[in-house]
């Protein structure tokens, strides 16, 4: 009987087929319109799970459905709960893609088309994994439940909505989620931190209709103007929020942990070529990776208002509105920064305009600690998969349903990404290298042997 | 033999419909993709001036070709140089028309299509004029020439260019130009001042690829926050604006002018209600009517970058952009602003961005003497057709070729508008009152028969 690890090898080909047409859905869950390719992406997934040997069922939320597998055949061996979602960002701008966001096309060993590494390709690899123990051994050698959900980027509303009423079933040991980047190419790494997200979009209204700049200008506030005066006021010119009190619960970096991060190899230099960007930027007294891990940021997402066709028109728009986000870090909480941002944009807002705000999703920074069997375990596993041990990273993306883990399940998320950095998640082109498609699907397949193995040392 | 004034009355209905037919051109001369439609509009133009009886000509330049006309039968008597445009603004946003913006309809005496009043109605009731002189007396009495260009919402590059080729043949004793409004309904104006104006593009670039926003905010300047940042800086929260030098220049309002605008029919209270704003905005010190007609002025035309579209996209995008203009006042050099513009913004542009900056046109700022033989007669002429004194006002607007026209011909412009405050230049649902429409061709009319009258007094 094959092994496994070997099952993961022989099936590359397959593997990889079905990955083409998991990418081939447009589930891209901020689009109303791709509700029927939600549904799809859905119906994909129960069907690999159901191959795959898992007992499945798909479980409706108040937004779109959760997939839920599980096999518990390991008794008095632990439990994870593996975490991941079928939904993608949107693809726009369509033209800057090199091959068709939804036609998954592979180059350089890479597969390129929207959500190959976020979250379809790492999310698909641990079913993989679990298809490889089922079809060659017969059982996994601890518990698995296995969860993955259709709107992690729009804020996970419907599992959120649903988490405490699944609480038993999903009790767990420890939840692992693929979702996140390696430190670099053949470098492993084990994601210790993510940052914490609110996500607003503000809409300004000014005069009831559009007006001409020459007859109106100087005597009704022009509305993008508004907007830019307002959104300057957000956050200084290095980047620090200015939202009254929003520093207020910002736990510190530890020295321990600031050195441990001046330790990893990185050059600014490298790493400004590589952004093609003149400059850095950033908050001041912090390194490039203490900003990007641990340190709070705001970033306008979108923007829009008037003219912005070909050539020259004179119009004093009557609206203008933008998107953005700030990035939180651990101890911050979204609702007490969401009601400092309402009150402050308040505070700042022009005469002569009304404002609405709109509070997409918010969710805490988390941290998990590294002393744990559930990291010793999935460190051995990186090592055996990549033949290297893995470097200890935090990350600033943010996957809002970790804290909800804690809170509710009471346990850590163990966050092993297998992307890169230049996969150009939620841009154009993103990719995700198929090497580590499989290298991932066998580091999880040892990460299931390595928690069953007490051993532990 | 009836008169031009009988011949105007009996021929509304033609009129009106004529007026349609070019309206449905889609003369846009902002969009490349209307070229068809600015040749169309242009031979329309040309038809009904030798069906008006003049001998006519279509005279190509660099950009949109000039229509000619000219009678010239009346030695001795004064010589006019009707000036108009038959290119408009773009349409969008088209879902905020209540009818099509290039399919004309008449609703409760006004007639709704882009370029109604801007400028295809006002231009075209001078044709109107004319025909109703040929074809009642047989001849115009004084010299009229008349110079129509398709350029005027993109500045006026074409006629600019020509302007000095054609100096000889475009010499008069005044330029007479409708396109420009009334002081209120039923109140006709001479507009003795407009501003001048200054319209720009900025580009912003940041990194080379859209980024997700959670890896890398914090260590890349976002373009949008930059974008937002230095419009911000532009003008203070009042309007005034900030790049340096940019007042040096401007000629003060003289107290006598503020004590004639400030006795003009005027409610800030009406004028607010009217706009739908809780306040109204703009320079300290200055009154509304002030502001608008005789304070330099910043808009923020058009503004964007990142996502748009619907939910939320966590997006550090690589690029963003905006189109603003400056209102200009007497005295104020548009090459002058520019220089002082451009230093400015890169004098403040954040590090991390390079920016690249357009400029779309540049016009002076008029202020025509009401001491004079046309302006009386102007004056004479709107009182009979209208039955009343005209105010005498100034506007916000620019026509970038009257500055052109003083400094090439050595003439000033006679500004008789027939439009309203409230008819939607530049924005969704122009109109133009139809009554209008045909008091203004009597108004010309009369005009051509006062300036011929030597009798000024």
């Amino acid at each position: 009987m094959a092994s496994p690890y070997e099952f993961i090898e022989t099936h590359r080909e397959r593997f990889e087929d079905e990955l083409k047409s998991f990418l081939r859905i447009k589930s891209v869950s901020a689009d109303s319109t791709c509700k029927p390719a939600i549904e799809e992406a859905c119906q994909f997934v129960a069907r690999k799970m159901r191959s795959a040997g898992l007992a499945t069922e798909i479980i409706p939320t108040v937004g779109n459905p959760l997939v839920y597998g599980e096999s518990l055949l390991a008794p008095g061996q632990p439990t994870i709960l593996v975490y991941g979602h079928y939904d993608v960002q949107p693809s726009d701008p369509d033209d800057k893609w090199e091959s068709p966001a939804f036609e998954p096309t592979v180059r350089g060993g890479n597969i390129y088309a929207r959500g190959a590494t976020d979250d379809k390709g790492q999310m698909y690899l641990h079913l993989n994994a679990i298809e490889a123990w089922m079809k060659t051994v017969g059982k996994l050698p601890i518990n698995v439940k296995v969860i993955i959900e259709g709107e992690e980027e729009v804020g996970s509303s419907g599992i959120g909505d649903a988490l405490s009423t699944l609480k038993d079933r999903l009790s767990c040991d420890a939840v692992v989620i693929s979702d996140s980047s390696m430190y670099a190419p053949d470098q492993p790494a084990i994601t210790y931190g993510l940052k914490g997200i609110c996500y607003f979009e503000i809409y300004l209204d000014g005069p009831k209709r559009d007006l001409h700049s020459g007859t109106f200008g100087g005597s009704v506030k022009n509305p993008i103007n508004a907007l830019t005066e307002m959104l300057a006021q957000l956050v200084d010119p290095d980047g620090r929020v200015r939202v009254p009190g929003f520093y207020d619960d910002v736990l510190p970096l530890s020295e321990a942990e600031r050195t441990s991060i001046a330790r990893l190899p990185f050059s600014d230099e490298e790493y400004r070529s590589e952004m093609g960007v003149d400059d850095l930027f950033g908050e001041k007294g912090y390194s490039t990776l203490e900003r990007r891990w641990a340190r709070p940021t705001c970033d306008i997402n979108g923007i829009w208002g008037g003219y912005q066709g070909e050539g020259a028109k004179t119009v004093l728009p009557a609206k203008a509105g933008a998107k953005f986000s700030f990035r939180l870090v651990p101890n911050q909480e979204p609702s007490k920064i969401e009601s400092a941002l309402k009150a402050y944009l308040e505070e700042i807002k022009p005469k002569g305009i009304s404002i609405a705000i709109k509070h997409h999703h918010g969710a805490a920074a988390v941290v998990v600690p590294l002393e744990s069997p559930t990291v010793r375990a999935a460190s051995r596993a990186l090592q055996k998969a990549y033949g290297k041990k893995p470097f200890y990273i935090r990350e600033g993306g943010s996957i809002p349903i970790c804290s909800s883990f804690k809170e509710v399940l009471g346990v850590d998320s163990l966050l092993l990404g297998f992307g890169l950095n230049d996969d150009n998640t939620h841009s154009p082109n993103e990719k995700f290298c198929l090497k580590d498609y499989h290298r991932g699907a066998l580091a999880i397949a040892y990460l299931f042997e390595e928690l069953a193995n007490k051993g532990d040392g």
